[in-house]
């Protein structure tokens, strides 16, 4: 007995009658003598169903606005579960992101939580309700909707749970846990049954489409054991948690891939001091995350700099760069959506040596060429052309024994 | 140059292009020089969608759950208006019921407006946006969601007319304003070019779908002049205002008919004091408003008594009074949902006797029976079989000189 926090994804969500399976299971829980809190995302195909409606209305929908449209694919879903746990006679209630205190900042379409009231959470739970909440929205200061970005009703799971330090937070999907590569990419992919929240933020990053990861940050600064589990079967999931000795003899524990990258290269920029804030400090502004940045050495003065952006950002960081380009005097500006970046990652890279080369060569004896390299000390990412993504994924796995894991 | 509060119905935000027209419309009136909020209903047939899809999750949905998932239609639409028009470069910004302060009472499905803060519509008029309200929907004092019953959109426009003392309140909708009769049932109807508050009102509560009751009410009360009139087409429709001396003259404004009632008869209720409080009174508790009730005379120390609701409550009236019949000792209960109420309004029948005799005697002559006999100042309403409604519509139009009015 204890309190649990159970997310449930779009496809867990679907229609009613998957909305019934979820209602059991949580009931299930409930019955059990655990205090829930049920996150739920929008159904699956809403979000991007709103997104069109938008694009009808307007090519570039302005963020607050888009944020209010995009927040009744959670107020949907999570009325439907409480409407219908109530007809069940087990006391619910809904809760909207404002109503629940998820309180953040003002960056529309991709806010940072800064705080969960959770008030009446706590409230309700204390009168034994079965409280639904809805995900990946919640409100700034001056109370207007904010949305926390693609996968945000992890973060909206894993944030309120910290918030009420709940002994776990289930994360249901359509998956049956983490995994060593995407299965449907390399039939040999295994299951784990832990993973390290170091680990799984770099694979979250990576393009895992498990767990976004700003809600494994906070799991790992809460504390938050996450449970990445099937709404679908009753089998244990992937446990994601804090390190420990068996990790860590393991060297890679997953290969992943990402296609949801764009790459804008800026060409014989004058060298200066400053120029890469000039070039990238406008799309930050833009609340645009840059991923990787190669700047080329100089030659006469000038230089070349490439960098990675989420291709859903790619119109308008192209847009933001030809105005820039043509301020500080470059001679160019051009950008490929066709491009991939896979990843090794794994806790034991720290203590073992030649992982790095490795990789190369097992991508060079496929004939991939490696158009940009980034680390981290638990993780080594290549940019290649999109189109050997699932060939690289299959070569690195083999590469580093997870084949026979 | 004044402060105009605009409200657009269902057909008129029915998909993007009709919100294009809608904007266009809006951005004409802003450009002439006023201060134009927008009240917005749901795109025509959503409401109706949201209620379905609770229905497939449960019979009878909680009716605090069923606000949370249909306040999304306004909420849709308004979000939609707002990116359009920031897209046009006009400053704009939606806001929701609560961000608008329509704070209501507790009776979700139906709750009552008790005041409206409206501080950031006036801050954002202050700073010339175009400020969009989704219509429908307010908070009850706890901050859940609340909405207004059906048309609500109508009261929360009237409602923040009154709050910001609007210079006018412009009701866009399918029709060219208030007809004699319902056009598309008495083609002999004509427009009327102003109609006062109390028959609008009573035309209101008998089914011409143009404007909600209470909408009406507030418009009363605060005395809001109430521009009905097309979206589709730039001819003036009908004022709504108070009484002058031409209105006066003329005995019966309009014919109306409505089908969304339904009948319930208890039969042989041993008639002791309190009896019709005891059969009514769970009704009301249940937010259910019962509009005629007739109790027949005592026969043995018994009675029958026979009252109508919305068609909408039916099936929960009938739930109830059912309980109820048993605790009683009534012998039996029944209901008919084939019933329509005809009316004749008017306010010069304040100043001429014989009406409602002549409605009787037109109706017999086309050997409609009558069922039930309801009356106030300015209105005569009969309850008939649903069949004959038309019929009778066009006889009454006919009987009181209003085909060649």
């Amino acid at each position: 007995m204890g309190l649990i926090v159970m997310k449930f994804g779009g496809t867990s969500v679907a229609n009613p009658e998957r909305i019934r399976h979820v209602a059991r299971r949580v009931v299930r829980s409930y019955d059990q003598g655990n205090n829930v809190v049920v996150i739920l995302s929008a159904m699956a195909g809403v979000t991007d169903g709103l997104i069109q409606l938008a694009k009808q209305v307007t090519d570039l929908p302005d963020k607050r606005e888009l944020d209010v449209l995009l927040a009744t694919g959670e107020q949907t879903t999570a009325a439907l579960l409480a409407m219908l746990l109530k007809s069940m006679k087990y006391p619910s209630m809904s809760l909207l992101g404002y109503q629940a205190e998820v309180v953040t900042d003002k960056t529309f379409g991709n806010a940072r939580i800064l705080e969960i009231g959770a008030t009446r959470i706590r409230d309700l739970i204390r009168e034994r309700h079965i409280v639904v909440v809805a995900g990946f929205q919640g409100c700034d200061p001056d109370g207007n909707i904010t949305t926390l970005g693609r996968g945000g009703s992890d973060t909206s799971a894993v944030a309120i749970a910290a918030a009420l330090k709940a002994d776990v937070c289930e994360i249901y999907t359509d998956v049956e846990g983490v995994y060593t590569a995407d299965p449907n990419v390399c039939k040999k992919a295994k299951k784990l049954k832990k993973i390290s929240y170091d680990e799984m933020m770099e694979m979250a990053s990576l393009g895992a489409k498990v767990l976004q990861i700003r809600s494994v940050e906070f799991a790992k600064r809460y504390n938050v054991p996450v449970h990445v589990r099937s709404s679908f079967s009753e089998e244990e999931g992937t446990m994601v948690i804090n390190p420990d000795k068996d990790m860590e003899s393991i060297v890679v524990t997953g290969v992943t891939s990402s296609k949801n990258e764009a790459r804008i290269t800026i060409t014989k920029v004058p060298d200066k001091p400053g120029i890469a804030a000039k070039i990238l400090g406008p799309i930050g502004e833009a609340g645009i995350v840059v991923d990787m940045i190669i700047q080329n050495p100089e030659t006469d003065g000038k230089t070349d700099l490439t960098f990675t952006i989420p291709s859903g950002n790619y119109r308008e960081a192209m847009q933001i760069e030809k105005r820039v380009a043509g301020e500080i005097g470059a001679e160019d500006i051009f950008g490929d959506e066709n491009i991939a970046k896979v990843s090794i990652t794994g806790v034991g890279m720290r203590s073992h040596s030649g992982v790095a080369a490795k990789m190369f060569s097992a991508l060079a004896k496929e004939n991939i060429n490696i158009q940009m390299i980034t680390t981290s000390e638990i993780r080594v990412s290549c940019v290649i052309e999109e189109k050997y993504a699932e060939l690289a994924v299959r070569a690195l796995h083999k590469a580093f024994g997870l084949d026979h894991l």
